[in-house]
């Protein structure tokens, strides 16, 4: 198809949506990429760079001819340019800056500077402004010419002479004002920002619970710096969905398309971690081998108390995590959350202990190994639902966002702790279980 | 503050946004509530109540006088309301939609047919549509009449006669049009739509891979029938990536709010199927108690095979539900994802069993103890592997999305199988352990 006619395709390929377009793109072969890169101008390149993956930009700007490349980020929107930028090392971006024209070069080597996941790193800085001073006429006029190149034209920021975000008109109204009042006499003062500093994750919360559709981003002195739209904001929330659920499986979810050895070699390193922890559980349980040679029998409840706190602790991590993300948890303190979470283990404890207590006693009609099964179960889970909760609340309190709230490990700590109680209570109550 | 002067009230609490309008409410108490219910008109009050928690909204609603509460639902966009209406139970539904004005029960009415987490459901009636024979000019004066009551003017829908949907016009390109044109000439005919019955998780997806605002639903006829907007679709995602969390950790991570006790009770139902799962694992080992007895040793690595066996499978678990949301799956075949998580399975699994077989010998200086524990935690991770991924798949599949694909469950599965193959292996070779 491709190699026949080059008009043929590019009547079709540009007919269809740029997400459409990047799906077919993909899919290619190396050849037919660079086939694709000779058919189509750096704008109509940019619009199917920014609707491939993220991770897989960087790899095909990196293949283009150098200054096809330079074109096609200049012609792509500033945000996006800038994460894929983000992506690459710092000679390759160097030179692509230089080729590009300097106005671009600009905008991006201004973008550059700010820290990941923050809101300067996600803003635009293609959004429409205007001077209090000018009439909706004007203003208006200003619109029709900057649309084509703003990222949204929904919200036109209202500024001051000193640059400083003062307000915002929605287009709706706008649309509806008379045409000879000034921006001054209907912009809406309520205005609602964020800092530049701020976390990607709060923005994203922001702008859900409002339900806006772009936000500004100012400076400490209030200068209006950018924009966040809502289709950046979706991105982020899916990234930190993954996230947080990549912590508690212990594995990057964003895996799915790797090879198995790619696969594999990502799950290992965790795998490995735990093993020796395992080593660790064994290496307790070896000190009681005495205990166990005594009595066998303790051996077939090792999986079932190892088992259920590792996942209570699992169970309290999950809502822990989840809770700081969503914010919960900053109305409440974090030592409310731990009482609660106390309380609840204590409950779920008790009443884990005496059913296990009953039905071992049906089954194995020992009164006692039942009973020490039972407290050990009890104990065990209020234990490790409180740690569930503490280790990420802890990190999250120390502004560390660590492996170590993961899923994996919470469950194997939680595995070691239980099993050095159930074995400590069964050595020092020898005398009753012989 | 609230008891003094409703004058001053009004003033200081409408000029707020809607959210910390609905922050503050939900932090009062009974009695200012009802206060505040009769400081605000039903529509002031609907702006409240549409951005109070999904979950709250209900009871606030049943709280209120039922003609207030009627009107208040009147005011609030219908499929915010549909979704509180479909909390409450079906004869209080019956007499609010009675009192109310009847095509505002009409339209509710309509929308509450639809399915749950369908495109039905989360749609909204209020949309601007124009003809294909308007012109620019006509079509702009009826978008400003139509603009207060409408969820969103940026996408204005054209239909023809038959109120099929034939294309799209955004506001932008409206504003840049020709007066004089009709809107024939103008309209993008390049439309994408959902049905109807189209899962509120795919709409999310596709709104994030297209950068769409709003998305027309349409049913088998191309009729336009509401339109489904970027603001709800952030808490469908916000709502599927809290569902998929909660399913990999057995728990309702929506539950922080709760009292413990409640939390106590969400958690303990999963709790006991997995005790009673747990001493299904207990009456396996207690086969083999004659093997236990011969050689305790064996009981020391219960754990680390049990406990690498659940860490793999959740591994694989949550790369394929994650898979699954996020329409990475639909790309590949299941049997491709099946044999990919083989081939990951057993190279995790051989490097595992050959590390720990090594450590062993070192270790306790048996050659044999640790081949078998080796070759245990080879065959256990295989198997995990490929049986965390089966399961979500396989529902997926069959198109049931249950509580079996959850990680306490195939962690617990996986367990079993574990400790199957580990005492079956130490039974089988018993001669060379002695």
């Amino acid at each position: 198809l491709i190699n026949e006619d080059i008009n043929q395709f590019r009547d079709e390929f540009l007919k269809i949506h740029p997400y459409d377009q990047s799906e077919f793109f993909e899919a290619q072969t190396e050849e037919v990429r660079y086939l694709i890169y000779s058919y189509l101008s750096p704008e109509e390149m940019a619009d199917v760079i920014e609707h491939v993956e993220r991770e897989k930009q960087s790899d095909f700007i990196v293949e283009m001819n150098p200054t096809y490349a330079a074109q096609v980020l200049a012609n792509m929107a500033t945000d996006d340019a800038v994460d894929l930028l983000n992506d690459l090392d710092k000679n390759k971006v160097a030179s692509y800056l230089t080729i590009m024209p300097e106005d671009e070069a600009d905008e991006i080597k201004d973008l550059l500077h700010y820290e990941e996941k923050t809101a300067g790193s996600i803003m635009t800085t293609e959004f429409v402004v205007v001077n209090t001073h000018m009439t909706v006429k004007e203003a208006m006029r200003h619109l029709r010419k900057a649309a084509p190149d703003a990222e949204t034209i929904y919200y036109i920021y209202v500024v001051n002479d000193d640059q400083q975000l003062i307000g915002v008109i929605s287009l709706r109204d706008l649309i509806i004002a008379e045409g000879d009042l000034t921006i001054d006499e209907v912009v809406n003062r309520q205005i609602v920002s964020v800092s530049v500093g701020d976390d990607q994750e709060d923005i994203a919360r922001m702008m859900r619970d409002y339900d806006f559709l772009a936000l500004p981003v100012v400076d400490f002195q209030n200068h209006l710096l950018g924009i966040i739209t809502v289709d950046d904001i979706m991105d982020v929330m899916d990234e930190e969905a993954s996230d947080d659920y990549s912590k508690l499986a212990g594995v990057d979810v964003d895996d799915v398309d790797q090879n198995p050895i790619t696969a594999a070699k990502k799950r290992l390193p965790w795998l490995i971690i735990l093993l020796i922890l395992g080593l660790f559980t064994a290496s307790i349980i070896a000190r009681f081998e005495e205990t166990l040679e005594q009595v066998a029998l303790l051996a077939i409840f090792i999986p079932l108390i190892a088992g259920m706190a590792g996942n209570t602790g699992t169970q309290s991590l999950a809502v822990a995590v989840r809770g700081i993300a969503t914010g919960e948890f900053q109305k409440h303190g974090i030592v409310k959350t731990i009482m609660r979470e106390s309380i609840t283990g204590m409950i779920t404890g008790i009443t884990c202990g005496l059913a296990i207590w009953l039905i071992i006693f049906i089954w194995q009609g020992t009164m006692f190994l039942g009973f020490l099964v039972g407290l050990s179960i009890a104990i065990t889970l209020f234990v490790a639902t409180i740690s569930g909760a503490l280790v990420p609340l802890l990190m999250n309190r120390l502004n560390i966002d660590p492996a170590v709230a993961s899923g994996p490990f919470i469950t194997t700590i939680n595995d070691i702790i239980s099993i050095t109680i159930y074995f400590g209570m069964a050595t020092m109550f020898m005398q009753f279980l012989l």
